[in-house]
């Protein structure tokens, strides 16, 4: 695959690290497009692009679109510009490729099941990345693509896409909350939230030995009624804590006890 | 510290990872309790220790009695033999000190905060043990014994020791019943739930760098209400995963605005 010219849509941190990875296999980025022209500044400096914050600045001859903004602004984009005889892609687990207007010849999604911060680095290797395209020849070339920026690249169709952006949901942003609420119990009694991090750690490196049946340990697993009381009672002046509380406590017993009757 | 000669009353998760770690310092596992005689001596012979399963065969001259049962057996062991004057712990997070008789001259408890399954092998090192006993000397003993066993000895009291074990139970047990949802998701799409791995990993990882909102990301977060509603429709055979959708949504939202205020 020959150097691309690639036109970046979007500053965010979906943007971020695809530029980083696209640098680094040795790309030119050669526009940054950001409504916030700071944001795109601050993202072109870093990659060596120009920074716009007008759509109608885009530059006509690149060789690839990405655009990489929020799943809201996905259809703004594609009404400013004149993409029709482009390469475009976008990167949104929820957006199937009939959001792409059907003039433009090289449509497709790269979705990369990944959380991204501007301030983690990652290795962009390990992240999977989800390609669907609307022709044989366009995939192949997202395939091209990806292989050079990870070693984890599945065809992935919007159907089952918006499944896999639902499931990271539930793997990520409520996994991170629960942390959040972990770490909130602690410190109300001045106990140090870090004394959270093997317990993290390890909870998370057992998937990989052990599916989370088998890996599920604690009260409820156990049907500890008093141990659960226990801690209901903690959560007193915490009503929403509670509330989970129950409700995780009820599922876990639940598939466990359906699981062993299996 | 000699070598002690310890008494091990449980052969479960955690009672197998103190006796691998206690007997890699050199300590001597004596005997070997469950009622359970199987479990007792699939652990003993690990451990070159006696498997017993008469709990008045325990042995009277042991430096140490380490009691790692569930928590409502705790008081079952502790009325079925004699410990008056020996040293005598629990490993039990949510079990105060005062459960053991006053006649107890040396009591204490050495909470490991950690998830363990008997199929995992961990570093113990990086396990945070919690020291609580009835008597400075007591103290000094578990402080001397856990630093051989970890690097991360902590001395905590049982008031606050209750809520460590609550926190545990949300960022380790909820946490696994989340991985447990998300990998179902995947597998009713007939897509593997190994694509996981790499999220699941990520969001454990970014704790040490970032705190819980700072490492947010996701549709609840931007309160994009389109992909919610999507999501939500991905579930309509799903009442319980809606619920908790619902929950986690409003609740991310919440505590994010919540912190943009100040």
């Amino acid at each position: 695959m020959n150097r691309l010219r690639i036109v970046l849509i979007g500053a965010g941190n979906v943007a971020t690290h695809f530029a980083f990875a696209l640098k680094k296999s040795n790309h030119k980025l050669v526009q940054v497009y950001s409504r916030n022209i700071t944001n795109a500044q601050e993202l072109a400096l870093k990659i060596n692009a120009k920074a716009i914050n007008d759509i109608t600045h885009i530059e006509q001859n690149a060789d690839l679109y990405m655009i990489a903004v929020s799943d809201n602004a996905i259809e703004t984009i594609l009404s400013s510009f004149d993409f029709s005889h482009k390469k475009v892609i976008h990167t949104a687990g929820s957006v199937p490729l009939n959001i792409f207007p059907p003039d433009i010849s090289n449509a497709g999604i790269l979705y990369p099941f990944q959380t991204f911060s501007k301030k983690r680095t990652i290795n962009f290797r390990e992240v999977p990345l989800c390609i669907e395209a609307n022709n044989p020849e366009f995939e192949n070339f997202l395939l091209d693509l990806s292989s050079q920026l990870s070693d984890n690249v599945q065809m992935v169709n919007s159907d089952k896409r918006k499944y896999l952006h639902l499931s990271g949901v539930f793997a990520c942003n409520f996994v991170n909350h629960l942390y959040y609420i972990a770490g909130n119990i602690l410190e109300e009694q001045t106990l140090d939230a870090k004394l959270l991090f093997p317990l993290i750690k390890e909870t998370a490196a057992k998937i990989e030995s052990l599916s989370p049946l088998q890996a599920q340990t604690g009260p409820a697993l156990r049907n500890d009624t008093k141990s659960l009381k226990k801690h209901l009672d903690l959560l007193t002046l915490k009503p929403e804590y509670r509330e989970i509380y129950k409700w995780f406590s009820e599922q876990i017993f639940k598939t466990s006890a359906k699981q062993n009757k299996i």
